[in-house]
């Protein structure tokens, strides 16, 4: 029988393994454990990931910008099956990405391309309880804010993402 | 007290908490893990080691492409103080990196966009135990290869980099 890991697990790992096991939640970004080291041990998901959001909002723009450079392009994603993770599949799977027409990909690409072009980075969303229609829909409407709102709409995507994950490696407290 | 996560574990962890737990040891491809998944369990790191390095294998050249580019750039990373990791650091500073002399620095710089530009995928090295000349002398000698040979050392250095954080997360069986 296999369960998750537990809070107390988690607190009690030496400072590389935690790291490390955290390495992942935020994309290609382990810093952000490495911020919330000294404020073990954590009582509860949340307050957990509260600390690692309040260590990307401590960091400036350059820092959360680099964040946010560090995630793959939705539709590149979907494209390269070197790349989907398990949970990945599922997840797009269950927005229906796995089930563009020719046309809604060329449609996705394009947005890709444009939102990549205007604001410099890739766009970001938690793909969770979405459907391919309402993304294509959301990344159409994303592409006319500012680069200013674009980039803590990414953010807050981010924060969501990194909550799944915690979700999926820990036991509820 | 702190110490590692031990093997039983990591092999009593659910399917998405075992992924994640492994998603990073290799940059940004937890599909690694997810393919050793139903080998376990695992009895000593060594075999879970080999296992993933056997999955990479197993992959065709796109995939272990896709790999190799996943990774940043040495010097790049170096720069840039958000991306660093607490083990990065340490392992920089171990190497040298952090006290490049501007000569040096933009020596790496050189020889990270050479070599980029003649293999189209970043250069990668276990950096560990290296110094910064030794790395310097390493790519300059590594930029003489043919693009077929850098592809396999590229992945060489990732199994012995994949090692390394495997050791910080596990405890020794």
């Amino acid at each position: 029988m296999t369960s998750k890991l537990t809070l107390p697990q988690l607190n009690a790992l030496d400072a590389a393994a935690f790291v490390q096991v955290l390495g992942a939640i935020f994309e290609h970004s382990p810093w952000v454990a490495e911020r919330v080291l000294i404020q073990r041990p954590f009582d509860s998901t949340p307050a957990l990931h509260s600390a690692m959001v309040a260590a990307i909002e401590a960091e400036g723009s350059e820092a959360q910008l680099t964040l946010i450079r560090a995630h793959p392009e939705l539709a590149g994603k979907a494209a390269v099956r070197g790349e989907l993770t398990e949970e990945s599949t599922r997840e797009q799977s269950g927005a229906g990405l796995d089930r563009c027409t020719p046309l809604e990909f060329a449609e996705l690409q394009r947005l890709n391309t444009r939102y990549n072009e205007k604001f410099g980075f890739p766009f970001i969303v938690a793909v969770r309880g979405h459907t391919r229609h309402s993304i294509i829909a959301l990344m159409a409407q994303r592409l006319e804010n500012s680069a200013q709102a674009e980039q803590g709409e990414c953010l807050q995507q981010i924060y969501k993402i990194g909550q799944f994950r915690l979700g999926d490696l820990l036991a509820e407290t």
